[in-house]
């Protein structure tokens, strides 16, 4: 059993207490050993919590950082300080660091590693850029051997909601801003964000990864949004552009970085313009690789928990073992024809008068209603038929098709294609 | 020095070697050590090679398996056997195995994971899905956190391709098969690729991660894009569709999985329908972590490359070294004003004869070309000029701005943003 004390018990701490419960047993699983949270700190001791975090609340920071039986801390407080000065010591002290906090890895990392690695332990930090995104790791392990040309991404949530709000909805900067604020996207005191800063923090971690170099948020060139007006939106529109808050760092000749978060049109067929809303995506250039982009939720309890446990799983893994076959379950693999989609089919009949009605027949005799039928293209006495379906089962929709194959005046079923949509919020779900 | 043998001198063997000395430097300064390419195992000593490979060809693939100075065997020799036999002889004899072979992994992944458990080495295989793209060591990882609802992606690059020129060249099947066959993305028997198998193997292999359970190709429902025909795209594009070849796979209840590979036709704002070309994407969905996207080329000589050397790197580290701070380097941050980009510039000036051309001439005095130049939105004797440059210095566009500023038939200069174009192929590059 790993024992992890975790500080701080806002939004990604509850998320995190949340996460190792709600998947204990699949973390078990693939980890070969249980987590406990054995303490957590916060300020209040009177506040109402997660049930879960029952009995193992401390208001003293050092009930973790000297507990012996704690092999690894979590830090979700945010923010420079205490944060900083508690990182230091639960290094010193010889414990796994887990955090989320972009501002002290991005101000301080230089400090902390060489910390780190003089007490022999691990500092991770999935979570401080790209929320749920692996993008840390990635860069680290799976790109490592390339050279890293350029970096190119929308880092901020935020500000990628506003501007996707005036594009969209044609809402001036300050209608869009509150409309964020309303949702909880953005703070009631929102600089950070518009201004860009949040974004050079990350893209400071980022760079210094890629280009093997510390860069501090101090040397990033930052242009925020507060001055883009609808006018631009639309004018970019016209122009056929879409303007984003793009974080870039690009390698100049041998010894040289350039490193700017700034306001920029793309072209809409540009990876990152099709990134909407509060998500994030980082598109990574390799000598080798090539261009390799990663999306998804930059922020969030949930997905940040994501990352937060991730790295608890792997300092707890540090040395101990390597992952081998993670295959411990035994699942069936069902039958296709119990699956449902959404179907279109095309198909050539004779076009005269009672054949839609028999073709329609055949689905409504098998439980396929239909979304929309196009009767189209007819050449001499045969039309094509183009239909699409709801969600249906796919041995309904075979039984209608061979129905309807059958039908005397249905010369041929051409194809049958799945059909998927995404629901509005423009990622998630389809069939 | 790690010493490694190579079993196969083809193009991802190429590759291999090739990124292995191209960027021998930054490979040992990540990974703290030398990899050595001791042996390489080829069928013809006669045929001409990579310069890099001379004196280290052998036909005796006992020579690698048996040598007890290398520490990893590379297996880049694709198909079954004999690949099969020699990854098995390797892991015997304790040796870390590295392949990017699909169709042994997701056939054999079984009894090869418990070899190499009881051997107490790694194997590992990002390189068998996505090429370069990160995904096996994401899913293993970083998202380990999560239970995995379900995964969907673009697999296949040479189907992509045939179904991009279908809609984008109005080109039919044969033709786009024929133009892919030209520029090498697909074989002469294309049968693996267009009938779906090649999908398959890859996805059998992700839904195994994904979902803790041994998925092999057999179990994987297929339908290719053979029968898939010119008017389907069209239909497909009047509705709103793209047609993708789609692999998906999902959990259903407990007990079950769901495990395709269909044409599927996906509407424009799914994140998987702009994916163009031989470009591959996969999409994960956790119940924490929501949808997570990884995109990229999936195949190719440097891009696969890339994952077998970070495989390399991964098990020449393994239980040695922890990655502490990687900034070994000191590179300068570039003044940002020596940057280049396109820029949008937005004014307002009186409209009155000499203005527009008082305005070009500070352009043109700070060496700033113009690409074009929109004057509208006139109210009163007020015009409004919208500009886009070509690539020009940070510098003299604020230069060139400061003046404008000056004339005094300016009355403001509302906004300058950046502007990023791709070029033609899609993905690559922009300013």
């Amino acid at each position: 059993m790993i024992n992890i004390g975790i500080l701080g018990l806002g939004t990604v701490g509850t998320g995190v207490v949340e996460l190792l419960e709600n998947n204990r047993k699949v973390i078990k699983q693939r980890l070969g050993e249980e987590v406990n949270v054995k303490k957590i700190l916060v300020r209040d001791l009177s506040k109402k919590r997660t049930p879960y975090a029952d009995g193992k609340l401390t208001v003293q920071a050092d009930d973790i950082l000297d507990d012996e039986q704690i092999n690894i801390v979590v830090e979700v407080l945010g923010g420079e300080e205490p944060a900083l000065s508690y990182i230091k010591k639960a290094l010193q002290n010889k414990k796994h660091v887990v955090t989320a906090n972009k501002e002290v890895i991005s101000k301080h990392g230089k400090e902390l590693f060489e910390l780190a690695e003089k007490s022999g332990v691990g500092l991770y930090f999935e979570a401080s850029v790209g929320g749920g995104i692996p993008i840390i790791r990635p860069m680290k392990h799976c790109l490592a051997a390339n050279r890293i040309l350029r970096i190119s991404g929308i880092l901020n949530g935020t500000t990628n909601y506003i501007l996707t709000q005036m594009q969209e909805k044609r809402r001036n900067f300050e209608d869009a801003l509150r409309e964020a604020q309303r949702l909880g996207y953005a703070e009631s005191d929102p600089s950070d964000d518009i201004k860009g800063f949040d974004a050079a923090r990350k893209l400071a971690i980022l760079s210094s990864i890629a280009f093997n170099t510390r860069i501090t948020p101090d040397k990033v060139y930052v242009e925020g949004i507060e001055n883009i007006e609808l006018e631009d939106i639309k004018y970019a529109g016209e122009l056929g552009y879409t303007v984003k808050l793009v974080a870039s760092a690009r390698k100049v000749g041998k010894s040289e970085v350039e490193v700017l978060v700034a306001p920029t049109m793309l072209s809409k067929n540009h990876p990152l313009s099709a990134v909407r809303d509060v998500y994030n995506a980082i598109l990574v250039e390799g000598d080798a690789v090539g261009e390799v982009m990663f999306f998804g939720q930059g922020a969030g309890k949930m997905p940040t928990a994501s990352a937060v446990v991730a790295d608890i799983m792997d300092a707890a893994r540090e040395g101990k073992r390597r992952i081998y076959c993670t295959c411990y379950d035994e699942l069936k693999v069902i039958d296709v024809g119990s699956s449902t989609s959404r179907f279109y089919i095309r198909l050539k009949a004779k076009d005269k008068p009672g054949v839609l009605s028999k073709i329609s027949g055949a689905f409504g005799r098998n439980d396929i209603s239909l979304h929309m039928v196009i009767q189209k293209d007819v050449k001499g006495d045969v039309a094509e038929i183009v239909t699409v379906t709801h969600q249906v089962h796919f041995n309904n929709l075979k039984k209608a098709i061979n129905e309807i194959r059958d039908l005397k005046d249905v010369e041929r079923v051409i194809n049958v294609i799945r059909v998927e949509e995404v629901s509005s919020n423009g990622v998630h779900g389809d069939n």
